[in-house]
């Protein structure tokens, strides 16, 4: 196990109607002018919107809107976002909505009190220090930015989609309320579950030795989704469902399943890209490279896959050819992601052959750099683990 | 699942020589005088107590030391902490110790901006809600207090052993190097893990439904305490066992097994009396009433003892008749425990039945009165487990 520090000091609310004690908690965390950050219109449709409002003028906190902020998350909301609230004078931002709306909202706080463009914490691996305070009201189970330290803008000046972090973004709070999600379609619920699972995946597959206890913690989150996400398909208003779902996946992303290891996070490299360039959701991207990475990766340790295929997919070892077993749990997965609705290639995904060297070209990566650490990815590697993919 | 808060704000420091670091998390958390409180000879005979003091010093912190909290922290010790911290104006409280030396610092805290008796919050069910910072360097893999927001003190007017609890008193930063529990006898590691494994289990048993998530983070903890902990009392200094037994025994009580879910705690109510009285180790206390609790309310939801037999302790399901299932778990926790040398009943432990009336009264439950939530215990059901356990 490596050195690490842990901090997640995110305040956590979650059950039935939490939405209704925002106002509480933006007072609580010092927030006297708050700009309200959100999406498109279903959380205008549901009256999630207009009921957050009301939280916050009942308790005579000023606040001004700015909505609009879309999957994979754009530059331009964020530049108006800092804009509006250098003007306004707000001293906090709550996102109403999924990762999108919380990235967005996070870019915007580190954006407000820096003196540059807030694109450098994104292009220039810069650690976010100072930020306003964010608090969240989740809407969606998938990207786990409600706990995290991280954040990902499309830039539309080249449709660069990058990331950036510091514990100065963390929400200060999150309001997790599963019964906010019972309106998501199938398709949104799966692309959620794929984003969840990716993210535990990114850190399960490492090279670093005597991690026992964050395997373990990452096979539960594993378990968790395979057992509740068919039941919220099937019946979007299974609570219990939802909110198993909604914690995990805030546990698969607040980096305690990652602790103490080397992460690789390529697969997530390899999907930006696609998101770029086609708009399709993160998770569908997702469900359509992990399993091609898998497979291009697996021989550099087949024990570990084959550890995951049983634990976690329930297959028998195969003592005498380990490496039968951790390709069936690669095939376990693919046969879930499936059942889900969920993209398995480019072709079901809408992605094309001919754009590969595009997206290759476009990930940024000079000669003799690689991307990832469990297996060190370089350019014609993820060319042909794209290509694995059509 | 149950509406929840969850919060754990404390900023974790782990590794290898990470105690040398105490000065700068001292100063980033707001300490400019600090109290050193420890408890016994092995933090000097270690040579830890003034590579602390060392690093303190480097960085022009001025401080002072109060040593003597031993296993069953007691008042008398809490009292002239909180007097010294008043009269020497600290504001910043170092424990350096295990589970024992922070429950007293936390104590110590909790009191000093208090104006009544500290006790109060400790008999009185008031939640702690100011106190000073309290940063930890831990020394033994057990209490889990440097996570948790709680506190278990022994006051030596009747040996009353009660606990008390607040966000006020969680550590702020605890440094957790596996390196320091190299010294430790294998029977103090033994206690240890079973604090830790007792800790999810007064979690795991609940009647609160679809708390898959938690229920697998649970089973994470215990399977790898379950892999690690023969490791660490074999070879004392192998690392990897230490490392992860020391996080899994951080994650068993900050309360994130926990969550959403009615908790049981009579277990640990029930081991208070045996440490007060025999001033045995709390871990050893708890290896003796937890089977015998586990077979008294078992019926109780055999499905629940069954699943935790397979998933945990790796038996096949008796699907004609599950209570052999739930049966067979029991029996290999006793003897996972008696493999690590840890007591099973009172003999072993040196207690008395004829103490058993003493003890039950002692819980102090008035007539009507339970305590418990899995199963409700009153004073007759306290009485047979203890004698399960003779």
């Amino acid at each position: 196990m490596d050195n690490f520090t842990f901090y997640s000091p995110t305040y956590f609310v979650f059950g039935r109607g939490t939405e209704n004690e925002a106002a509480h908690y933006v007072t609580r965390f010092g927030g006297t002018k708050v700009l309200i950050h959100y999406g498109g219109g279903s959380v205008k449709r549901s009256g999630l919107l207009d009921r957050v409002k009301a939280s916050l003028e009942a308790s005579d906190i000023p606040y001004i809107e700015l909505g609009g902020a879309m999957p994979n998350p754009r530059s331009g909301l964020v530049y108006e976002g800092i804009d509006l609230c250098r003007k306004e004078g707000v001293d906090f931002i709550l996102a109403v909505g999924g990762g999108s709306a919380i990235d967005s909202a996070k870019a915007i706080a580190a954006g407000v009190p820096y003196d540059g463009d807030f694109w450098d914490f994104y292009s220039k691996d810069m650690v976010i220090t100072e930020a306003l305070p964010v608090g969240t009201i989740l809407t969606l189970a998938a990207a786990g930015s409600e706990g995290s330290s991280s954040s990902v803008i499309t830039h539309e000046d080249g449709m660069l989609k990058r990331g950036a972090s510091g514990d100065a973004i963390r929400p200060v709070f999150s309001i997790l309320n599963p019964e906010l999600t019972f309106t998501l379609p199938p398709e949104q619920t799966a692309n959620g579950v794929a984003d969840i699972m990716a993210h535990v995946f990114e850190r399960y597959f490492t090279n670093t030795k005597d991690v026992e206890v964050t395997d373990r913690l990452c096979e539960a989150v594993l378990l968790t989704m395979i057992k509740e996400s068919p039941k919220a398909i099937k019946n979007p208003e299974d609570y219990g469902a939802r909110a198993n779902i909604m914690w995990a996946g805030m546990v698969a992303h607040n980096n305690l399943c990652g602790v103490g290891r080397e992460q690789d996070w390529s697969s997530h490299g390899m999907e930006h890209e696609l998101s770029a360039l086609y708009d399709v959701a993160h998770g569908a991207g997702l469900a359509v490279m992990f399993p091609a990475w898998m497979k291009y990766v697996m021989k550099h340790d087949v024990n570990r896959f084959a550890q995951i295929a049983v634990r976690v997919w329930g297959c028998h070892m195969d003592y005498d050819n380990p490496e039968n077993t951790a390709l069936e749990g690669i095939k376990r997965l693919e046969e879930f992601w499936g059942s889900l609705g969920l993209p398995l290639n480019f072709r079901e995904l809408g992605a094309k052959e001919e754009d590969i060297p595009f997206m290759v070209k476009n990930i940024g990566l000079k000669e003799g750099e690689h991307m990832g650490s469990f297996v060190p990815l370089y350019n014609e590697d993820i060319e042909k683990i794209y290509r694995l993919a059509l």
